[in-house]
């Protein structure tokens, strides 16, 4: 099968060098010159404008450095664009994907909205997720090619979703890495080693994971019961992690930050609910 | 083998029953009479005294509700104790645990500090950690049978160490936490479930923790190479996330803070580094 891609910067690169390792034919387009002569080599062709880009194939993926790259490279192209499919994995915000989405429906356009969960290296992995949203039958029709990207996974046919979901989990990845940052900071400070600590600290996410899965039915049914660690018992440990950090030394936002919406929930007389209860401070924040 | 538990609440109750469960016979007492029934109907043996179940076998293992309680029971007891191991899996501070290894060491007591990585129905299950620190001779003397409560993991003979992890653990615990939560929030005011969520969350924690494993030893080496991505390409998708929390009226304390340190080190010339130069930042931070 034959796939355009739109845009060589390092990730629209490695996408067009997974679809060739993948044995797949590929068009390829830069807005600036040089960009795909090592595709070029290894087998790609390369087309002179955007618009023979487009033709060559009937499924077109973009992927620029903002959406008003692709609003501007894709508008005048609605012509050619009519009846493929246009895979757009500009990473953006779900409003911008719904009003892609729009347009595209308007111009007859099968459209798919998608985020990268990777950096360029991991590019053709499996073990990568590549998230999409839009036309069903867009995803139905390319799963099979797109797989080769890394390991694709159907998130409906909201098309803002994929991008929802890829602020959602690069908010996890923060919030994740931040609080691995306090403890490597808070064991370094007696002298415990990163490449130390980290070892028990992956072997702990495992532990993390099963309490998601717990409480994300109890999110869902709006009830939190308290059946292993309550509210005020967290509170509790969090005194720790604030004593500890001050003790050495430490920024102590993280922790401070932490520990405000336990202290909140205890105080309106929910100490013995479980942590799910938290999502009601979450959705309906008190002010500043 | 013989195995003394001392304290018997929801956790202590599991520890015996995992000893237990495993084969060993198992001595224990409460302060407070009628916790150890359903044990003894087990097979535990009743102590009359506390130090009747210390001098009953030669692994003590302590689990009370504080780092107060545990001296006030044992400080008169050191006769007993002398020639015996205890292991500590009360909650407590690195400064307690080394408090407490100091006096163990000065009444020829073998002293283990450890912290229990689970809720009580987790014990006996390998699955689950154990964190040890303190005498090596006592971890490696008894480490079989500690194994029957869950993983064993040593951390080495400064005593302190063990509930220093506890803490940093539950820390990166609550921080993930906090990131998944706001992620539900986000998807969810879009329409997505909890428990459709957070199965995609759970596989881009796998992702997450490539990322911790690679920053480690740049952190130990104190050098931060933006070779994937830098804090600048961070930073401009961490405004995705607080726009998308602001536009659909969540709160946004988490993803303001998460932000700060980016911005802190982008204006302070280190945008082309990677996430592990925000290290530096948790070590010496500015003034509130």
């Amino acid at each position: 099968m034959n796939v355009t891609v739109l845009g060589l910067g390092s990730m629209g690169t490695a996408l067009a060098g997974a679809f060739l390792d993948a044995g797949h034919t590929a068009t390829v387009w830069n807005r600036s010159a040089g960009k795909d002569e090592a595709l070029v080599a290894r087998g790609a062709e390369r087309a002179a404008t955007a618009a023979d880009a487009v033709g060559a194939s009937p499924l077109v993926v973009v992927c620029l450095s903002d959406d008003d790259a692709v609003h501007h490279l894709l508008g005048p192209l609605t012509d050619e664009l009519r009846g493929r499919t246009l895979v757009n994995l500009t990473s953006g915000t779900p409003e911008q994907a719904r009003e892609s989405a729009a347009w595209a429906a308007s111009h007859g356009i099968g459209y798919l909205d998608g985020a990268i969960m990777s950096t360029p290296p991991g590019i053709g992995s499996s073990a990568i997720m590549l998230l999409y949203s839009g036309s069903s039958e867009a995803f139905a029709e390319h799963r099979e090619v797109l797989a080769c990207l890394g390991d694709p996974v159907d998130l409906g046919d909201d098309a803002g979703v994929a991008s929802l979901y890829d602020t959602a989990l690069l908010g996890m990845m923060w919030a994740t890495l931040a609080g691995w940052l306090q403890g490597v900071a808070l064991t370094g400070a007696d002298g415990v080693d990163a490449r130390t600590f980290t070892p028990v600290a992956l072997r702990w996410t495992a532990a993390v994971n099963t309490f998601m899965s717990t409480y994300a039915p109890q999110i869902d049914a709006g009830v939190y019961p308290g059946d292993d660690a309550t509210l005020a018992v967290h509170l509790g440990a969090l005194e720790h992690l604030l004593h500890a950090s001050a003790a050495r030394g430490l920024d102590a936002r993280l922790p401070q930050l932490l520990k405000a919406p336990f202290e909140a929930a205890v105080a309106a007389g929910h100490g013995a609910d479980s942590y799910a209860r938290l999502i009601e401070g979450v959705r309906a924040p008190h002010p500043a």
